[in-house]
């Protein structure tokens, strides 16, 4: 894997093997990897933590590697997981981190005529 | 959006709408999320080559965005997309980016005991 382009670390897309859909994006440095593939269990490195932390490690919510992909140019992971626990995977209890729209986050105040959405 | 974590830069997951497959994954600055939304196709940040790109712009095979979705620390966004052209998302002339395992990639030389795919 190339962790040289985002200082050591690389995405990795977190999507739910049965159901397919997208849980989070995590970023991971090799050592998270490692452990990730050492245990089965999804681990991260956390940037505001600066440490490693495996999902669900508290709420018992981990998150069961079955296969890993790579991209093209080998910087990015897609993992393919079975949500444990009671299957909620974002911190707020959502069961994915992508729960809201753009426009709900208030990311544009007005639509315009030629958004995504008309 | 918080562009603030990667230098002003957040990564975009790019999944089929219809097949939920994850296709990509992009970084977009400020400028690369405002023509996607007012273009109504995926446009990243190049890294490489430091200019805004819109995915398909000579190939043909540009990504029609019917949704966005923003995670819950709005650091990440997921574009459901429609695939135009041939449909094939990857430079390589794959389907998508993500069409190798882990292990196929080199990613490590020998599975261990505890490895997701044991």
């Amino acid at each position: 894997m190339d962790f040289s382009k985002l200082n050591g670390l690389i995405p990795a897309v977190i999507q739910d093997g049965a159901t397919r859909e997208v849980l989070m994006v995590g970023f991971m440095n090799q050592a998270a990897l490692d452990k990730t593939v050492e245990t089965g269990f999804a681990t991260f490195f956390s940037r505001t933590r600066n440490t490693l932390w495996t999902k669900g490690e508290t709420s018992g919510n981990r998150l069961q590697v079955d296969r890993i992909l790579v991209d093209c140019d080998d910087d990015t992971l897609l993992l393919m997981v079975t949500r444990l626990g009671d299957g909620n995977v974002c911190h707020t209890g959502e069961r994915t981190c992508f729960f809201r729209s753009f426009e709900a986050s208030g990311g544009y105040r007005e639509s315009g005529a030629n958004s995504p959405q008309s």
